[in-house]
């Protein structure tokens, strides 16, 4: 499975690299968003909402679940969801500040993106989960970059939790069932290229949140990255994206 | 608040008591169900496919939550939810069993239960996860007397995950919307006097999947004990049972 997490491991270690230096930066770098960081707040509120809102999806999803082993691997993706929550809602605290204050905010444009991409079955909503979850964690990581550093690393680390794991256990899952329905993959497929779209447009406004301007000549090498990152998500899943 | 487990811890250990010994049984002894403990897999199917269950309604009841502070505490309770049905799947694995193959048999008696139970808002939802769940986690809690010696713990330590934490948040959240508002109240008392019914049956179907006959009469002690627990659970809130 070629993953965003292992494509982005190529960019940043090429073969053979030694260890990374300051006097021999590598040839491709990572795009950066350290500069389009909402303030502390902003950002734990949206990202913590978020990971609330995917837990409500799941749980939908988890009722419709074509068999007991999708139900229980969506409880498995819920687990992780609902422990970036907390791991977020911890920081919020640590902030000295009220989590339903500030998750608050963001509540309407989550709401409204949630509402358009949690999917129609089971399939959809673990396909949003595995494309627009899976780029918006890569935004949140990289928009971490900028927070104070000693939330960053921790903030980083809970948005890792379980990635890995849920990301392989869904493309298993969801290309068996391409795999044998046709109708399902070019469903999905569709379904896709219209999640990549209201994913992006989210992750806009967390970009949007910061006091920075941020015109789109500064962001389109950030959202060339997340695009390419996300046919590679569809590629492992065997579709077009 | 007086609370199952406040009671519990009452009944077992009563005011001066010393350190319980052999030699000094205490006068009220807990009644166990440890002679109506099923096999370990069903035990552990039943267990944590309940949890799933759950865990679908929490997520429904988070996206109709009537506040994002509500909505908040329905995603801390459903994390407690998700961690016992892991930690359970864990012992399923340590058994050198298929977590879906075990929890099949058990789909449709929990399901059944869910529907009936779920609740129509936010607030039945809870009231059943407070007093549905909290039943049948006491009584899983009791037969867990039965199992082999080196799951019984940690199955008991995993039953009790958040429990005291989330019981005391929903206890206050409920609370307080139950004083504001005598309507609700009166339908959650009604809600209530439902659920214990519906929750009893599962209760009874835990038991009956033991090889041990378990007739009325030696189960009435057990009953009478659960559904003092659940009045005790219902006065917590102000609620008539």
């Amino acid at each position: 499975m070629i993953s965003w997490r292992s494509f982005r491991a190529r960019r940043t270690t090429p073969k053979n690299a030694r260890p990374r230096a300051a006097s021999r930066p590598l040839v491709v770098s990572r795009v950066e968003l350290g500069d389009f960081t909402p303030d502390l707040d902003v950002y734990l509120g949206l990202a913590a909402y978020l990971q609330l809102a995917l837990f409500e999806s799941l749980g939908r999803a988890s009722s419709i679940a074509p068999s007991t082993r999708a139900k229980a691997l969506t409880g498995l993706v819920a687990t992780s969801t609902l422990e970036r929550h907390q791991a977020l809602l911890t920081e919020i605290e640590r902030a000295g500040k009220d989590a339903a204050d500030v998750m608050q905010p963001h509540t309407a444009v989550i709401d409204d993106f949630q509402q358009r991409t949690g999917g129609g079955d089971w399939y959809e909503t673990m396909l949003a989960t595995y494309v627009g979850a899976g780029l918006l964690d890569d935004v949140f990581s990289r928009l971490a970059a900028g927070l104070p550093d000693d939330y960053r690393d921790r903030v980083v680390a809970a948005l890792e939790t379980g990635a890995a794991r849920d990301e392989s256990g869904i493309v298993t899952e969801l290309s068996l069932a391409i795999g044998a329905d046709p109708k399902l993959a070019s469903r999905l497929a569709l379904w896709g290229r219209r999640l990549v779209g209201d994913t992006l447009l989210v992750a806009r406004a967390a970009i949007s949140a910061s006091h920075e301007s941020a015109d789109d000549e500064r962001l389109e090498p950030v959202f060339t990255e997340l695009i390419a990152a996300h046919t590679r998500r569809m590629d492992a899943l065997g579709l077009t994206a």
